[in-house]
């Protein structure tokens, strides 16, 4: 590889720990009482880690990218959904009627769709950036999902798609996805990685029935079963056979905004899956991203629990699209505005706490 | 009483029933699998049932109330913040530099301060409500910490700032308070009002130390045993007994906005002891309220356990000013816009799912 993604990966560092040193000592100058604002507090010292600076730069305006792709496992019925609403889903998008444009108009969040793998050819649409690798992936039950040049160039794509959208402005990046069928080898990827059994991180996606769960939870049993040298080869081998177009893509994209330093809202159980195949790869991408919320997919907070992320949302959703991750980037960016704009005890002339000693007699005495 | 609050308290009413099953009938024509934005769908429904019609109307812009009253029990030892800081803080919200203001201003809500019961006197400041009650309330481990006159009239200052805020535009209002000692009043209600014992609902508010916080529980304890008769006698003499005159405002609060159908986003542990009493009052007032966080403080569990309320975020914060409410505004407004702007399978051309048993066939087949 020589692309884009392994030149961002390369330029993967750890937070600034200088900058995380002078945001712990502003924070406990601000008129609050220390670690009243609680993950507030957290997010604003990630923050000036990730940027090198105190306070923080705004992380706004955000920038939303969807990555599409389709998934040669639906011919194993793993979702009632029909093939064709990946595209019919794009459309919307590109017209502005999904859930996370009405999210992202919201948050003032710039939206890219970028189509890495619909099974159909799609029309030029504004807003729509046309960057098929294939239409599809193969069935990850009967053979890989994806030869492994396949899966570097969607690396690649997403790689780019973040360092272009940090290079037109945007200050904080969500991830977001659309795919029929994807929460299959979301799952897998996540069962490989982790070495949780299919049946602990399959969930019901968009609401499957018993019947169809058990079927799901079957083809990923048989995926792995298939997959188990290329898993033991690590994590891009295992992302070839298990994975899917938007999610190696999505994985690109989170390492590119890790590496341009800006923060990284990952939304549900697939971005999840691209985040962990990501710090697999560079642990320190994990320090430049914030965990959205938690999906209800038992997938999901298997990730969150694997690289001890706590959600900022826990709000019992399950779309995708970056709709949980972008509900959250007014969380992230109060976190900043709070080391930026609040006043000092000293500028306010607000008197600090007295010692406890000194507090007051015995309500006895 | 015959003044705002006791009008206020005669015009609560339940959900408008009909606008639900509009919503309902709505969400599910949107494009999205059902159910898969969780409480968001939960808080459209609510949102179209206070309003009465569906789509809701935006619930924006918000007003946060800030109402700032001191402590008779400060006396006792209960915190080692010195009781000037109530004024000082009153000032800082005034200036602009208060976390509430901070969040307030990035979500485009207008801030007002209302002084119901700071102990010293206040100089006339811009964005400041001078509604002085009582210069503090007397303390309640010594006996009543407020008359009922000056809890009435605290209860019609709320419902009064309510009133004028949606009069003059607030289509949400924030709970915020000020008050250095007031987790102390807040701990003894819910204690009163839950049968939960003090050491149950009581925290360490701005973060005591052990020792403090055994003198606390220990002052709530001598105040429950004084005012048994009071809290037998209901929830208006238990919060002339043991509350604050910013919390019978915010009781004023709540219901005037519940009164006037818009949605009330609550705070902390002060706020939802706040709630308690409103609830206990009129039942239905919390059908219009939504639990904006989580403090970490044990008595704002205790409330949202008891009304079954389930927060919208939870942060860890124990600031208090609104803060966390505030924090949560973007989310209960992106729950309107979701029933307001999403396409239909209809209108985007969206094909939905189809019967699961024709799904497709088995993986073993």
């Amino acid at each position: 590889m020589n692309g884009p993604f392994s030149s961002a990966l390369a330029r993967i560092r750890p937070l600034d720990r200088a900058a995380i040193a002078e945001a712990d000592a502003l924070d406990r100058r601000l008129t609050k009482p220390p670690g009243a604002l609680g993950r507030l507090e957290d997010l604003g010292r990630q923050l000036c880690g990730i940027a090198g600076s105190c306070p923080p730069p705004l992380p706004a305006p955000g920038a939303v990218a969807v990555f599409a792709g389709d998934h040669g496992v639906v011919a194993r019925g793993v979702t009632p959904w029909p093939q064709e609403v990946t595209a019919q889903m794009v459309a919307n998008f590109c017209a502005g009627g999904a859930a996370i444009n009405v999210l992202a108009r919201q948050h003032g969040a710039r939206m890219l769709v970028v189509d890495v793998g619909v099974a159909s050819p799609l029309d030029d649409q504004p807003g729509l950036l046309p960057r098929k690798v294939a239409p599809g992936t193969a069935d990850l039950a009967g053979g890989p999902a994806m030869t492994m040049e396949q899966t570097v160039t969607a690396l690649d794509t997403g790689a780019e798609v973040a360092a272009m959208l940090v290079e037109d402005g945007a200050r904080c990046l969500v991830t977001g996805e659309m795919g029929i069928g994807n929460t299959t080898p979301a799952a897998a990827l996540i069962a490989a990685l982790t070495g949780r059994s299919p049946a602990a991180v399959t969930g019901r996606g968009t609401g499957i029935d018993d019947v169809t769960l058990a079927r799901k939870v079957a083809v990923i049993e048989q995926a792995l079963d298939r997959h188990a040298k290329a898993v033991a080869a690590g994590p891009l081998a295992a992302l070839a056979a298990l994975g899917g177009l938007e999610l190696a893509a999505l994985t690109g994209f989170i390492v590119g905004g890790a590496a341009s330093r800006v923060p990284v809202v990952v939304d549900g159980v697939i971005a999840d899956a691209a985040l962990l195949v990501a710090v697999r790869l560079a642990p320190d991408v994990v320090a430049c991203c914030m965990a959205g919320h938690r999906s209800v997919e038992p997938g999901a907070s298997a990730v969150l629990e694997e690289l001890r992320l706590e959600p900022l949302l826990d709000l019992g959703m399950r779309l995708g699209e970056g709709s949980g991750a972008c509900l959250a980037l007014p969380i992230v960016e109060a976190a900043a505005r709070i080391l930026r704009e609040m006043a000092t005890f000293d500028a306010a002339g607000v008197s600090e706490k007295v010692s406890e000693n000194d507090a007051g007699p015995n309500p006895a005495g």
